[in-house]
């Protein structure tokens, strides 16, 4: 796939998950009493290949951007120059993703990953762009296998480099005017759902537009003949340059031992991606949140992830994810910190 | 009913919530994008009375702790010096509540409503205790009406103090072995719904200790000839010193405009006594999360409440409602920090 060999991820480590659930035994609460928390801290033990985890403290967001060529087809009702112009408002600070990730103490990375306008240079952004927009898939490619394959190797270089500067924990985000629109083509291509139980409203889109755009769907997915298990196909000819980002960003995190959270659609279909590349990928992943999409709830089960957090969002941004944090700490914390029975001298039950 | 005169609870601010309900709409965000974070930054406008309102960064979680009579009817697996032995492990930091409620910089304080035991008097300990445990419910009252009255004025006071000394968030925590069993009368008391429906495994019970839980459940509610709209008859027949407490701290902290995230069980019990004495408390709830225990569920549906988090927590002592408290932050903060579209030169969709 990617221009570089791909060294592959790791399944994950069994014997820390094994001392992880021993752990959770002995810790002074009713056996399963935390519920999934306490599956979180196995799986975090898996990840990190160390029984208590450490507490994740520098996780990053990491927001990719991308232009899509397909909003000809009228596909949502902003207009394309908001993808800039929202880029603008996340460097400046007044996005959602900015407050909620400020709330959880994590760092925002803003990439350009291919969008129609020029950015002064900043710390807080990654330039990898190739090319303006992408093609419009209603009627041709999003872009060539050599664009999908070099934008996957920058997402795994800059996993790696971040995991190795000391990123803990990554959580994806997105921006990109009409990207729910390829989200969906991937998420209904890899799964076999059809195209309307995939496509949603996205920001929020009428009845008409609705319809135009399952349309759109339901062609890009039904003309498609190349091969369903090929992440690099199946991008170049229906993603974004931000799935192709993603994609390589979640396959290095986990070639990193590096806990992802997911955010929504955008997140899910590139995690599909991944997981085409790398079956092990998928034990990396946190479902951060149900996105009101249909097609996250879809990717979602074909991956056979539950979402911590179920609030009715569909903003995207990486706000989902940002809601995950907390109890991604919690659960590592609670191996780390909880007293036992015997420790505390707590009598067990009969 | 307490013996001091109810001051009463207002209803919520409805100009501030207003003013929170259109500035969702100006935010660099589509409208309603946020789901339930933006209903939520609503009533926090209305509790706090002030749009945006404030981020509470002083949250509490008070943990009730009672010893209960009906433990004799074997309603439990777990001895009752369990009780005792827990409040020494929250004393010492090395519960649950301890670790979750650090993570969001929530202080713990454990409130001796009523155990069998005595503590070593610390800061992080208040006493209220009128006596070591509950009468036995299934063969006579746990209280008398006089010490149920004198428990919601410690809770009503505790909750005023600790409001005029800076607490911005009330987060309610129990710990009493055997009560589920009494959460469970006054769930079924008040909402009409049956024993069985009610009755759970609690801290993790056998086929056999049910049976035997839903009987004494039962045979509680049926026999009950008393005013159930009545919190104080309640109490006094089939309640714990702990619901007596959280019922007066409900009912304190939303005569202070202070919001109460509930936890699970114990807390919704305590919740429907106090909307029993003002309808308007309702208004300053938040449901942490969606207890395992099949109560929780029935009582949060009769209050009109929707939880937060659902994660298959069923352990109690408040560690529930501390993982809503980053959402809580999150509402307040979205609409105190994000750019508007004319602020950040965002055009609007068409």
């Amino acid at each position: 796939m990617s221009d570089e060999k791909l060294i592959g991820t790791s399944a994950l480590d069994a014997t820390s998950m094994q001392a992880a659930l021993l752990l959770q035994g002995y810790l002074t609460k009713p056996a399963g009493s935390l519920g999934r928390l306490e599956e979180l801290g196995v799986q975090l033990a898996g990840i990190y290949r160390s029984c208590p985890p450490p507490v994740p403290r520098r996780p990053m967001v990491v927001v990719a951007a991308g232009d899509h060529g397909v909003l000809a087809e009228g596909v949502s009702p902003w207009p394309q120059e908001v993808t800039a112009q929202m880029i603008a408002n996340f460097l400046a600070g007044g996005a959602a993703i900015n407050v909620l990730a400020d709330e959880v103490g994590a760092q925002v990375v803003v990439v350009d990953c291919g969008v129609r306008a020029v950015f002064e240079a900043t710390p807080m952004l990654h330039t990898v762009k190739r090319a303006e927009v992408t093609g419009n898939i209603y009627v041709e490619p999003a872009m060539s296998e050599a664009v999908a394959n070099a934008l996957i190797g920058e997402g795994r270089r800059f996993a790696s480099e971040q995991a190795s500067l000391g990123v803990d924990l990554f959580l994806t985000g997105d921006m990109g005017i009409g990207n729910t629109t390829p989200s969906a083509a991937l998420i209904a291509t890899v799964t076999g759902a059809s195209a309307s139980r995939v496509t949603g409203r996205g920001t929020g889109i009428d009845d008409r537009t609705l319809a135009k755009k399952t349309a759109v769907i339901e062609h890009v997915v039904s003309s498609y003949r190349g091969d369903r298990s090929g992440a690099t196909e199946l991008l170049s000819r229906m993603g974004g340059f931000e799935h192709a980002f993603l994609t390589g960003l979640i396959l290095g995190a986990a070639e990193a031992n590096t806990p992802v959270i997911l955010d929504g659609v955008i997140a899910i279909a590139s995690a599909l991606m991944a997981s085409l590349e790398s079956e092990a990928v998928v034990g990396y992943l946190i479902a951060g949140h149900r996105s009101v999409e249909p097609g996250a709830s879809i990717g979602l089960a074909h991956l056979g992830l539950e979402p911590l957090v179920d609030l009715g969002l569909r903003l995207g941004e990486g706000t989902g994810a940002t809601l995950a944090v907390p109890m991604v700490r919690a659960a590592a914390r609670v191996l780390a910190e909880m007293a036992t029975f015997d420790s505390a001298g707590v009598t067990e039950k009969s």
